[in-house]
């Protein structure tokens, strides 16, 4: 199968690029699946109905979250009549909304399995990211029988956690890839036992900024330790680049058989990732 | 002037990986000068005067650290008489060591100045990095009459921080680089004001571990919660990536004319910056 | 039922200073039950059996302990075998030990539930123990036809956590008491519904110190931020207090009745409680 | 000299309880000075001029804040003309207001330094608290021929931090006095060099509830994680106790002499110094 992730989508800027870059990217691709990390897209924090609606209709067929998931309050609210939209599934019993899905793909044949997941050092504290993923994996394995693909989207910020999940995982799904951080690492590869990993996506936003915001008041909160500006995200669109990844899977085992860099537009190296293996 | 930055060498496997390839690097890229990042260097912990003495025997020009800087203790009455190897700037008055150095460029006739600062997000409480780094600047700019290019080595975790600095010194200096996630980051890029920056240059190191270490016993601590093993380095040289970029500056304003990604060897994608421009 | 709880025992004066108060204090408060917090009482770092051994000995119903109940590790290997010692309830599953018991009071005609668990703002990554707390509480409920006490030892830093772990349980357990911190507050309280409640318990060692520890070190440590000498016990048995407090509870409900601190020895302001209500 | 310090003012009904207490104590007590942290007086977060000022009336001379000081933007540009209100000394050079001053006494003939700092373990990075303290120590030396009387109020969030601060300073200030945590420790005693000591002053506000503001709100965001109401003040003056201490300093040595806790109504066990030593 032809899994396309991409990372944190921030702000209008972030959207847009998304949208531009996807019609092509679905084509060129083959692509059967599309995941998108959504934390971001409404005006920098959290995700609406509509905006995820229009992901959607633009072929992403699941979105994931984080630590921002709620910055929106009213998805509270909707979260649970959006089957397709996941919010870390390490939140408190009675959350709303659901930490994971098994999806169809897009020629409605085979099934992937999404997970999303939140990381705890130097985050918020939640329930134990590993034992939920076990919990999911001991009824929705991957492989004859079961899905034909798994990808965990896991939201952090230390890069040995995410590191750890992905070798805990490894073998297991086709794909442990991070989130939360906003800069795409260029450390992705196939571990020992068959896994794709990539310490994190990158965002999808406009890389001259702070993580994708406008970075003035970013500087100013930071280094003069003094009330600023609300931060609102940085929307130049010549220096927004699409941050993600390919993988292809062996669809007889559900693990990653090829995997490539995306980063599309903007000023960071470009890769787009080749149609044929 | 052409400048190579390595990020934290971990280990007996990291500093083999650094040794082995520098004397080419040094050749085929006419390097002017080296930095490499040791906190990591004498078993994953610190490094000493006799690991420190081989890098510059191999043609390291200058050592920067981190938060490791004193895990082996014996540096902190050894780094006094070690002028190319610096702290982070800004440890309380009075700490031992230097946390910034004018150096002169191989061929003797081009100063460049090295700083190191450690960033405070998720870190250590220390002083304000960025008003240490604005006294050096105070003193040594770079440009006609003051050294020919400067670069600091932001030894950070959160990436808003590094991207913050990045931005304040935009223009002042040729690089500014973090280091301490041991993840190399896709973001290598010349700001608009002529500085080249990267989140993360990562490590030179095992990358089939968790940051460089064995994976075990990481995985052992962070998920079951109980007392193990020491940590230890991964050391297997298949897998060890030596990771860092290059820079390329332009010698009247010692700014940034050319940066490209490095990483040799192991799993993850290769990038080789071209000899010529 | 009149039970005693003592915080945080550290090291050979934190135990001495406990065991030459402690037959006074069963006698004097005519006492069914004493709790106590070990985690520090082996050297300041965890607690052996031989230790636990001596406080039972001498009168100590149930030892909690908290962050460093692994210190010494042998205990990993020898918890399942020591009904009567608990370490954090919200560790992982499979964990070694347990996080709650039901234990007799002195008389053998009365039940006590004892809980012991982790907060975690500004602590470890571990699972919700608020939800661990009421998974007990549905099983061993408090009153007629359930245990005739409870009490849970909430080990945790920030006191906005524990505050709320009091409010949540009111009512429905005898007493809510926070350790770690080492030092005692005077807020005790019994709470509308009839918890009794104190932010901390304090620690039983010696308060002419950091925390329990040698000032010097802690200090060199912290202000200096040089690597320096192990932290060991301050153990001036003249400013050794034992800290903690009384709670007679109500026999038909098991809600607290009166509550009063307890301070003895050193050099903090004595606190006795009476010995009839 | 007679000094009374009271700690983090929170809310309407931490104000009201402090102008209600006030006149009466500084009669009763034959005060000479009066310092109170104001850091929450203006609906839990931060204070105005208008709230500032309603104090200097009531008698109190000098304001302490913390994190919180900004809480209020436009305090920021006003606090350069409220010489009587300080805030952290350690925050960024340029910051307006200032972090220290030497106010006289009510009889207009001694002098009081008084130093407001913010601690650095678990709270915002800022610059050296010990560092900066030493600072004005080395100007104003408490003793013949300097200051009458010292205080310091480090606002920290760790016991161990504060305790650190409390010994560096023993034998140089009158009184070194944590703030922040809202809740009063037991552990006011004068150190072996003659400072006073306590680890926090705890708050003057409602204390049926979290740190001073309502319960079912803190409860929410902790325990479930879901965005909920704004966080406002606990209002019920029944339930507010009005927290501090009382120091009587040595006039030749400006060292304490006497030091007693004060804890004025709702639901904590009253402490009241006494009027003569
Ligand atoms: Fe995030
Ligand atoms: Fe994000
Ligand atoms: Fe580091
Ligand atoms: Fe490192
Ligand atoms: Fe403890
Ligand atoms: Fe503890
Ligand atoms: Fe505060
Ligand atoms: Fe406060």
């Amino acid at each position: 199968m032809r899994i396309l992730f991409l990372g944190d989508i921030v702000g209008r800027s972030g959207r847009e690029g998304v949208l531009r870059h996807l019609p092509a990217l679905l084509k060129d691709l083959a692509l059967d699946f599309v995941i998108a990390n959504g934390e971001n897209a409404a005006g920098g924090f959290g995700i609406t109905e509509k905006i995820a609606a229009e992901f959607f209709a633009a072929g992403v067929d699941c979105i994931t979250t984080g630590n921002h998931v709620w910055d929106q309050r009213e998805l509270v609210s909707q979260i649970d009549r959006m089957p397709n939209l996941l919010r870390p599934i390490n939140y408190p019993e009675g959350t709303p909304g659901r930490g994971f899905a098994v999806l169809p793909s897009k020629d409605r044949r085979r099934k992937v399995l999404v997970m999303n997941a939140m990381a705890r050092v130097f985050m918020d504290p939640l329930d134990d990211p590993f034992a939920a993923v076990e919990r999911v994996l001991r009824v929705h394995r991957m492989g004859p029988g079961g899905v034909d693909a798994a990808v965990l989207d896991f939201h952090g910020e230390a890069t040995s956690e995410k590191m750890i999940m992905g070798h805990v995982l490894d073998g297991r799904v086709s794909l442990v890839v991070g989130t939360h951080s906003h800069v795409p690492t260029a450390d992705l590869q196939i571990l020992n036992g068959g896994t794709a990993y990539q310490t994190d996506a990158g965002m999808c936003g406009d890389y001259d900024s702070v993580i994708g915001m406008k970075k003035d008041a970013a500087i100013h909160k930071l280094v003069r330790r003094l009330p600023g500006e609300r931060f609102t995200p940085a929307e130049n669109d010549a220096t927004v680049t699409v941050c993600g990844l390919f993988v292809e899977t062996d669809d007889r085992t559900g693990l990653a058989a090829r995997v490539e860099p995306l980063r599309l537009g903007g000023r960071l190296k470009p890769a787009m990732p080749s149609a044929a293996a």
